[in-house]
């Protein structure tokens, strides 16, 4: 696939992204919108929520910090979405780490099918597990919970991907949204056609927020390019994890997880389509496997 | 005017500025703040906000992420701002985006008179329609609701300037307030003065929250000198925008959004009155040109 | 005391640290705790704090940006961590600014006693006169609600050195609790030992949080040596002070507060057990003095 295009899209088109997001990654996951060329548009109040949704041309959903006033704008927002049909992207943070944030998951996925949901492996996981497709032979090393920024890169090895890619593939298809969990490795699915993406660095699980990042330009490539899901996806994937290689090149012997996070969005900032094309790693899978 | 004073008397006076803002620009508005010498303090509940007010030396109120709850803490301090007759500042962020934010901006008016209004042009014309201070011959390019970080420089052009003033200074003689309207120029009007300020970069709509920041310091010089309100204002806008520039001539290749918006707040924290008055492009029109 | 074990040990233990903080500073505070090695978790909603503290290694109590639905939550999630007997450290933010502030304090000490309180002279003064700890022959300068960030350089020289151990002493005798007070010199006390820190920076008082973040990095150094609350704590307080030393012999002549910001976490995030050692001014004070 040509990843090269979607970012030059998302600053042609330049999406208005209503974000419905948590305070801790709010501040980063609306620079780095902003410099992947979206326009960010933070609201999480039922009052007006579904009003600034009709308004946009993608929405971010992202389960961190959750109240219950919050939850109740996630699922306005959504059914508003859905009406007008714009792109929608999930963000499950945390989700196993709490009933509340389980239940709210349930009723969100209720509502309306997400165009893309991206966790780390424990959340898709217990997405999985609620919505009846998990697979059964576990090989998953992970304990539940672990924290919302943690070990994001411990959780898939090469020996795992595999299993990996069959866990999403069934939650793909069972809920009808492209899958994508993040990890040393990434996968990305849509239940029929998957991709692994070898970006990235460990660098990235030292910084607060990378994943909501990630979900946030998942949203401005597939909201500036709707009628793709999949394949921007998968550059959007693609192109964080280039980003992360391109900060760590940056990174002097003083520097620590703050500059790296500066470099970060730096790099979302600057990436052209031709370097990702360029540097990007995506492995595209044949078949599905699964029925074999 | 002589701005060279005012980044001075902030750090003399070191006023405590309590601001009601949102969870997006909140850490770097106190940072802002801290940087120009002022002493922020963020409390949004109804429970205490009138308490902290009056302990305050200035009071900021910023539309941004707005719920129930903090609209009444809104309302709350600005009635205490008022009884105690400190200077407030208002920001009607994304005003226009939601029949929520315009109902809380219009009841926030009804309670009392902001010092200073700063808004980008759609956010002010947005107020000055609620207000019946709107100018009926429009050539008004922008779009509404176009996020609230979206476009701030694309929404006012040379050609335009004449027009901005006359609408800023109607919506300040109909509700009393200095008005600032920030894009590729800014305005400032208190009604009968009025000013042109030509600072500032086009990096600065790549920074999530600049808007804020520029309201924050606002509060901070106006909170410092507040028999000054305009020139102060006046001041603010120059010293925003020269810090813009400081920091657009550290970029380096590899730079991003990100480190930009570092090194906006070191220019601000570093700028001098000299360096202020130096740099500053400050326009004072004579006569408001509108009855003739 | 080897204060070189502590930022080791937390690396090596990785401790889940449930926070219940303010919008202000909880990204700059989740990216330290990811920066010394432990695994931030924010969540604030009384629906699913006590579930995620019984599944966590340390609990952080912030009083910023209170509302009555956070304050319910640092009850449930202080009964949580007492149930399971983890560390739990408490900062009891501008507790002097509000009576809501102050109502929201008591609660909670009336719940349980945390394991450690840090926060300014203003701060624990407030603390000791609710408990009624005060000591009465005051010589304290500073003015009460001078703003959270304000002026932590302030309010303690080396002749107030004697009068605050004092104090502190007194309070964490009436509760149970490790007392820190920070300020130009920084006090730690569990009631008979006392130590008085002389590293740090008064840069550190430019940017917003470094309170915050400091008792942020005692919950990950006690969390993780929950048997040494005492000395892990002092070795918390030494490495924060550090790491503003090491941050500010970075900085040139362009850098201001935000830069300065960066590096203060960089610095947390590269700082080895050998440099603490080498660098801390930890003085250990013989005998209490007071009842003599």
């Amino acid at each position: 696939m040509n990843a090269s295009i979607y970012p030059e899209a998302v600053r042609r088109v330049r999406p208005l992204i209503h974000s419905i997001t948590n305070y801790v990654t709010a501040t980063d996951c609306a620079n780095l919108l902003l410099g992947c060329g979206a326009r960010p548009m933070m609201a999480d109040d039922p009052a007006e929520v579904a009003e600034i949704t009709a308004a946009s041309d993608g929405l971010l959903l992202n389960l961190g910090t959750p109240s219950e006033r919050s939850v109740r704008s996630l699922k306005l927002a959504l059914e508003a979405a859905t009406r007008k049909g714009i792109p929608t992207v999930f963000d499950p943070v945390g989700v196993g780490a709490s009933a509340f944030r389980r239940r709210a998951a349930a009723e969100l996925l209720a509502i309306g099918t997400p165009s893309v949901i991206r966790g780390n492996r424990t959340e898709i996981r217990t997405l999985a597990g609620m919505i009846g497709a998990n697979v059964s032979t576990s090989q998953n090393s992970c304990t539940a919970a672990a924290g919302v920024d943690a070990a994001a890169t411990d959780c898939m090895s090469e020996a795992e991907v595999g299993f990996v890619c069959k866990e999403a593939r069934a939650l793909a298809r069972a809920c009808g949204a492209v899958i994508v969990v993040t990890g040393e490795i990434d996968v990305v699915t849509d239940g029929t056609r998957t991709a692994c993406v070898r970006n990235g660095r460990p660098e990235m699980a030292t910084v607060t927020g990378t994943g909501c990042q990630l979900t946030s330009l998942i949203a401005g490539f597939v909201a500036s390019s709707p009628k793709e899901v999949y394949e921007a996806t998968v550059a959007a994937v693609a192109a964080m994890g280039v980003a992360g290689e391109i900060a760590a090149e940056r990174m002097t012997p003083a520097d620590g997880n703050a500059t790296y996070g500066r470099y970060l969005l730096d790099a979302v900032n600057r990436l052209t389509g031709a370097e990702l094309a360029a540097r990007a790693r995506i492995e595209e899978i044949e078949g599905t496997g699964d029925e074999t």
